[in-house]
C-alpha cells in the first residue's frame, strides 16, 4: 500500500461524555464514499490526549471494522516515554493499524535535542511491527524537528515518512530533498497544501478534510493532472475554512463545522468547549461554498 | 496543616527500568531528617509523564507510608482532560495525598483561554476531597496563567494556593497581592527563592531541594529571622547548582547530582538520558560547597 | 557623583510636531523639586528614535541648562554601529551628559553574539570621555545580555553600571552578584522595583517616574529605612499605573498621564498616537491615589 | 516599468571604514551583465542602519549613475517616524529611486497595531512622488504584517507591491490572493523562491543574488518556461548557499562570499565582523557548484 493522498485526522465523537461508536461508524461510512486515501485515528484532532488507554484501543478497533482494506488506517501512537510509545504502537498494530504516527516527545522541551529524538524514533522503529510516520507539530509541542534529523531518520527501513504540521514550506522542501527517495512526506497544514504539493509532498493529513474531504482531494487531483491554476484557486477558496476549524476556533469549531456539514461532530471533552452562535454563522458561510453533502 | 516551607519535587528512582521502591524509601528516610516541610510526588521532576497510571498510584502509596504526618504530601494530579484530572485527584486523595497540585492543561495551547482554565480548575476544586494547589509552569506547558486568573481562583475555598515556576517575580508579586489573604503562593524556581520570599511567597517547591535541602531551608530561615544579607549570600551560592540540575542538565543532571549527594538518583526513563562525565565533574564542584551528607 | 536613586526616562514634549523646549523646561522645573536623583534624556520613552540628530543635540543642551549639578544627566547614546555610537557619545558628553546609556545594537539580532556585544561596548567605553551605563531591553531589541556578559564588562573602569529592563529578577540578581563591587545596577521595570532593591539594585530608571516621581522615590526610601512592608504596599499601589503607562498604553498613554498629572505630555510623534477617552478615564483613576501635584 | 524578477539587496562596500564608491560601481558593472531585473539599495543587507544620512544619499546617487534605465532602482527608505520616512522617501526620489521600499516601523513593537501601520503606510504613500513597496521582515523587526493589512493597503494607487521576508508561504499566498490584481509581491527569502513563484510571487529580492545572480534568475526562468522539476532542482542546489549568506553567517558571511565569487565584499561595519577561515572554506565549497564568474 503506497502512502499518499488526503487523510483527515478524524475527530472522536462523544455523546453524554462517552465515545459514541455508532456516530463514529456513520461518519466513516460517509467518508468512505469520498476520495480520501485513508484516516488518521487518535491524532491531535481526535482528542487523543483526552482518551483513556482503554478508549484508545476501542477507537482503533471500531475504526478498523469500518475502514475498507483499500484505505490506510494511520494511528497516533506517540507518548512521552520511549517504552510506553513502543508498547502502545504494538497494541495499535494488533488493533489493526497499518502505520503508526509518532509525535516528538515534548514535555521536557529543553532536553529534546536532536540526538535524543533520533534515538527515541529509532528505538520505536526497531520495535514496531508496522511502519512509522514521524510527526512534527511545533505549535502543540514546542519542539521542532530540523530537516537534517528527518533526513537521517528517513534511512531506517521501518520509518516510512513524516507529517509536518509546522506550515513551514522551506523546511518541508528541505526535508523532502534531503530524505531518501520514496520517503512519504505529508503536510499537516491545509492552508499550504498546494505549495506543499509543489515542493513534492505526497499528500496532506488535514483537519479540514473532516468537513470538506472532496475539496482537499480535488486540490491534489488538479495539481497532479497539470492544472495548477485551478488547484491554486480551490486552495484559496478552502484556506479560510481550514483556518477557522483549526487555529481560529479549535476542535470545538471543527466539531461544529462537522455537524453543519452533515457529519456528527458534537461536543469536545472538557476543558475544550464548543464555540457560540456567532462562530456557527461564520462556519455556515464558509461551508456554503462547498456542496459535499 | 499550614502550607509553606521548602519541598522538593522528588525524583522517581528507577532500577532496570522499573520504579525502585526501596530506593525511594531510603531517599525519604534521609530527607525526613532535614527541615523540609513536605514533598511533591508526581511532579515534572518525578517524571510523572513517564509513569503508567498503576505506577503513579503505587508511588503515592509508597510515599505516604514513609512520610510522617508532620510533613505535607503534595501530589501532582493534573491531566489534560477535566474528567481524568478529577478522577485521578480522587484516587490520589484515597492514596493519602494531603493536597493536589494541578497543572494547567496545555496540549491545545491556543484554546487555553483564561475562562477555559478558570472553569477547569473550578470543576476540579468542586469535586476534589482535598485542597488544590494551582500549578503554572509556562516553560513546559507554553501556557501562562495571568495574576488576574490566579486571583479569581484564589477565592474558591478548596483552592488553597499555587506554585508558579515562571521565575517571573513581577507576576508572582501581583498574584500574591491580588489573591485572597492566606492564599499560599510558592515559587517553583530556585534561582529566585530569595526575591520570591521578599514579595511574600510562603516557600518554594524546588528541584534543587532534592540534593541540597538544608541550603534551601536555610535561605528561608535566614530571611524569616531578619538576616536578609545572609539569605541573599546563600541564594547566590545556591543559584549555579540550581540552574545545573534544571535548565542546564535536566532530570538526568538532577539524578546524577542526587547520586553525588548521597541519595539514589539513577537513570531517568528514555528518551531522557544521564549526562556524561564532564557534567559529573561540574556537578561535583557545585555540590562540594554544600556539606549535607 | 554616586549613581543611584530614581530617574525618569523623560518624555520629549512636542507641539505642532516640533520639540517644545519651553514645555521641556517647565517639566524639569517641577521634577527638580522632587526627590529624583537625575534624568535619562533620549531614552526609549523620549522617542529618541523619532528625533533627528540635530534635535537630539538640542534636547541634551536644553536639558543640561535646567538640570542642577546635584542631579545626574544620563543620555541615551546607543546607535546601531560602533562608530556612530562613539561619535554621538562624544557629542553628548560635549553637550553636558554626565553618563551615557548605551543600548545593545539589535538590528541584526542573529549576529549579536556575546563576543560581538562585548567588543562593541568595550570600544565605546574606551573612546568615551564619560562613564558608560549598559542598557539591556530585550522587549524592544530582541537581544538579551546574559549576566556573564554584564559581569565581564563591569570590570572596565569606564563602564559604571547597567540598566536592565527585562523585568527578570533572577537575571538581575546574578548580574549584580557576578559584577565587580560598586557596579551600579538599575532596574528599568517599575513593577519589580521593590524586588530589584531586595537583590541589590541601586535604583530604578522608570517611565512611571515621569508622572509619579515621589511614589517611586518613596518606595526606595522606605526600603532603605528598613520598612519593607510599607515599601511593598506602595509598590503594589504603583504597579497598575506603571503597567498602564508602558506595556498597556505605550508612550501615548504615558504622555496622556503626564497631562493628567500636571506635566506637559502632549502628542507623541507619528506613527504613535494618543489613546482615546476610555484610557484617559482609566489613567485618571490610577493617578488619583497619588497626590503629587 | 513592470515590477518583477530577481533583485539583490546589494551589500554596501567599505574600505578603511568608508563607503568604497569605486568598488560599488565595479560590482554594478558585473551585475548589469546578468539577468537581474533591478537592485535594492539601502536594504538590510546594505547595512543601511550603519550609514549616516549623507552616506545614504551618496549611495543612491552613485548607484543611479551606473544602473541602466532598463533596470529598477529600488531604495530602502523606511525609518521609525512617519515624518522622517516621508522626508527621506522624497530625497530618495530626487536621488533617482524608481520605487521606495518601506519597512514597518518597529522600535515600539507593542504599539505597532494594524491600524497604526495602515495609517503610517498611507501617509507615506500619499506624500511619495514614487511608488511604494511594503516591506515585512519580522525576523529583524519583531513585527508581522498580516495578509489582511497588506490587502487593504494594496488598494492605494501608490502602493505597488510588497516584499515579504518572513519565509511563510501560507501568508504570502493569502497576501497575493487577497490583494488587488497586479499587486507585485516579492519574496525576500531565497530558500522559498520556488514555492513563492508557485503561489504567484512576481520575483525575489534575495541576498544570495549578490553572489549567484544567474542561478536565482534561472530558477524563475525555468519556472516560467514550464520546467518545474528543473526549477526545483536548482532551488535545492541553491538553498544551502542562501542560508549560509543570511541566517547562518550574516552580512559578514555574505561579503566574504562576494569576495569569493569575484565581487568586492570586504568588511562589514562594526559591530558586525567577517567570519573566520572555516566559514570561508564552507562558502567556497557551496559556491563552487555555481560558475558565474
Amino acid at each position: 500500500m503506497k502512502l499518499g493522498g488526503i487523510m483527515p485526522p478524524i475527530a472522536t465523537p462523544f455523546q453524554k461524555g462517552e465515545v459514541a461508536f455508532d456516530r463514529l461508524r456513520e461518519n466513516f461510512e460517509r467518508w468512505n464514499k469520498t476520495g480520501l486515501s485513508g484516516y488518521l485515528v487518535l491524532g491531535s484532532n481526535g482528542e487523543a490526549v483526552y482518551l483513556s488507554e482503554k478508549e484508545r484501543l476501542e477507537v482503533i478497533e471500531a475504526s478498523r471494522k469500518v475502514i475498507p482494506a483499500s484505505k490506510i488506517l494511520l494511528v497516533g501512537t506517540g507518548l512521552e516515554s520511549t517504552r510506553e510509545t513502543i508498547r502502545f504502537t504494538k497494541d495499535a498494530a494488533k488493533g489493526g493499524a497499518d502505520v503508526a504516527l509518532v509525535v516528538t516527545p515534548s514535555y521536557f522541551k529543553g532536553s529534546m535535542k536532536p540526538q535524543i529524538l533520533y534515538d527515541h524514533f529509532l528505538a520505536v522503529a526497531e520495535s514496531s511491527p508496522i511502519g512509522i510516520l514521524l510527526y512534527n507539530v511545533p505549535q502543540y509541542t514546542g519542539v521542532n524537528m530540523e530537516p537534517e534529523l528527518m533526513a537521517r531518520l528517513s534511512h531506517h527501513p521501518n520509518i516510512v515518512g513524516m507529517k509536518d504540521s509546522s506550515g513551514n514550506i522551506g523546511q518541508l522542501n528541505e526535508a523532502i530533498h534531503q530524505s531518501k527517495k520514496g520517503f512519504a512526506v505529508f503536510t499537516g497544514s491545509a492552508p499550504v497544501l498546494y505549495p506543499a504539493l509543489c515542493v513534492g509532498a505526497v499528500g496532506g493529513i488535514l483537519a479540514v478534510a473532516n468537513v470538506a474531504p472532496e475539496a482537499c482531494v480535488q486540490i491534489q487531483n488538479l495539481f497532479l493532472n497539470g492544472k495548477p491554476e485551478e488547484a491554486k484557486a480551490l486552495q484559496n477558496q478552502l484556506t479560510p475554512l481550514a483556518k477557522a476549524v483549526t487555529t481560529k476556533h479549535g476542535i470545538g469549531g471543527l466539531k461544529m463545522a462537522m455537524d453543519l456539514a452533515g457529519y456528527f461532530g458534537g461536543e469536545p471533552r472538557l476543558p475544550l468547549k464548543r464555540p457560540g452562535p456567532e462562530v456557527e454563522a461564520e462556519l455556515k458561510k464558509l461551508l456554503n461554498q462547498f456542496h459535499e453533502k
